[in-house]
């Protein structure tokens, strides 16, 4: 597999490449660091990228892997943008993929079926010299937790949430831009399908088994350590799940001790008053604030700094009521990273972090 | 498998039956429904288990599996009571196995090493029609908890703990003894290894996949309500881990909401003042008794309702004050069960089960 930077993607995005379906190709056009040279999608071919999810105006969008790479000839790998409907690999799907193995490319695979595991695919990986990456394979260590992410030079921030799908992987992404526009050496940690995705590496650690996810979220701190080494550097960890979702709570408690962040980023949708797919309510703000200190406090305090919220949808005028609100009610400096940049949660990670190293 | 309660059985424990290696044998022989009818450990041949663990005194400890079916012909269950060192199945455990398989014994397995998975053991048992049950194996079905166990009728309660090795299972099992022998209806639902070698039935749930462990958690309560089915009656869940342990908070917390407790007891080792194998601190017990409170509010709350304490070692007037102290500290009914018996624990269970439905 090419090192990250170094990919030159074509994303395999058959009959699914619009914002709903390839949340993950979007996410890698979007923040990706590896550059995508062209979409295969019979149903939008002829457009660009831009035509159809809102970025990528130089993106091609073509109807087969031959013609991506024929248009894109310094194309090296090909990344699997959406799910085929019903999970298995169609029969297309496969031709498509066989002819880009056959002409050089990795294959960095998002589903849960494993193409390492796939009898046709794999033999024929070997036999081209290319490196297919299922991105959702849980990694085989199973180690637990050990607190060694416990005193790094660099500050660690994990962005938390009020419940799933509130913003916390593009929070965290879009603070890890900024900072690095800025000069400061910042690395992204993903947690999370799409963000491995993004990022080219990372561990799904809501697919480890359960003694041991704290521990997979320490290797990849650990692991993220070794570029951000010193005590002006940033680590961003992609939260997962909320301390108050029914189903996932487990996954996030993990990932808090197991990261051992030095700070918090609390991530809220304006909009949602309970828990999506449950008749829970979502805790007030300040609640959610107060848990998540309690929580901490016990292995390695980390307190929320910044509130970062998700307006999608919402009129300026409301953007503007939450974001007051949020501050009025937590004394923290809040803004929707998105809507309106995400400098005033950099500012804050910045600040905690001047302070952190001279303390 | 024979059903529970019709098990006469062998505890295969060769080398290592003792109070440390043989924790699974011995909760088998304190707490189970199933009687054991012999141990086999060449090393303590001649004597009988109570020699060696201090209960069991009508248990023969004999050499072999043959021995064992000679002196108890009706024993239809071989029970693998240690793990051989290295985590490995010796030859010599191989033999035993299967000549207990040959002789219409079903196998239950604790082992990390599934023997349905062995390609000598598995087909031997299919040709002699005995199961092997390997109890650590996870279910296969991969479920998102969804609040189904939140207003069940009967009253759930978990025990929670300081640290692991506290005493949950102990504390869970001693109380559901007590109150059947009062009459009442109670199950005691197994969460982990040695509980379910014990019980019979239930889940790892640390082997659970991290996204599906509250999940695992709730179908083990919905288990147990079919028997526990009305207001009167008690479910009494066993806890894992504890909120403050960095390794395993996670499956604490997937545990706690998704077995959705009415309430908790919280148990500590009173001589022990940091997590085991690490270096931080446990918090006190009021502090423990609040942040279970914070935890709980915001998906279904649990008070906890009384301390168990674990006085291992310590002399009766410190443990006298031990107990004094953490009613003092918490407001709450404290005690020993394994010491003082478990009759302080089911009272404040019987007062809050009758609280509850008179609500």
């Amino acid at each position: 597999m090419r090192p990250r930077g170094e990919r030159q993607i074509v994303v395999l995005a058959d009959g699914g490449f619009d914002l709903l379906e390839a949340k993950t190709a979007v996410g890698v056009i979007r923040y990706g660091i590896d550059r995508v040279v062209a979409v295969v999608d019979q149903t939008h071919a002829g457009k660009h990228a831009s035509d159809v999810v809102g970025i990528g105006t130089d993106i091609p969008i073509v109807p087969t892997v031959g013609d991506a790479l024929a248009i894109a000839p310094t194309s090296n790998t090909l990344l699997l943008g959406t799910a085929p409907r019903g999970g298995i690999l169609p029969a297309s799907w496969r031709v498509q993929i066989v002819q880009a193995m056959r002409a050089g490319l990795d294959v960095i695979n998002g589903l849960h079926a494993f193409l390492n595991d796939d009898d046709e695919l794999a033999p024929i990986a070997a036999e081209c010299g290319v490196t297919i990456w299922d991105a959702r394979r849980a990694p085989d260590s199973h180690r637990v937790a050990d607190t060694r992410a416990h005193a790094l030079p660099a500050t660690v921030v994990l962005t938390v949430g009020s419940d799933c799908n509130v913003g916390k992987m593009s929070t965290a992404l879009e603070i890890d831009a900024m900072l690095r526009r800025r000069g400061r050496t910042s690395v992204f940690v993903p947690t999370g399908q799409t963000g491995i995705m993004i990022a080219g590496w990372g561990v799904s650690i809501d697919e480890v088994i359960s003694d041991f996810t704290a521990g997979a979220s320490e290797d990849l701190v650990m692991e993220a350590a070794k570029t951000a080494s010193t005590s002006s550097d940033i680590i961003l960890v992609e939260g997962q799940g909320s301390l108050v979702h029914p189903g996932y709570s487990g996954v996030t408690l993990s990932l808090i001790h197991g990261s051992a962040p030095d700070a918090l980023i609390l991530c809220h949708q304006s909009s949602r008053t309970q828990i999506r797919r449950y008749t829970l309510p979502i805790p007030s703000l300040s609640d959610l604030v107060a848990l998540h200190r309690a929580v901490t406090a016990p292995v390695k305090a980390a307190p929320v700094i910044a509130i970062s919220l998700n307006t999608f949808g919402m009129s300026e005028e409301d953007a503007q009521a939450s974001v007051g609100r949020a501050t009025a009610e937590t004394g923290l400096p809040a803004t929707d990273p998105v809507r309106y940049g995400p400098g005033v949660l950099a500012d804050a990670i910045e600040a905690f972090s001047r302070a952190r190293a001279a303390s």
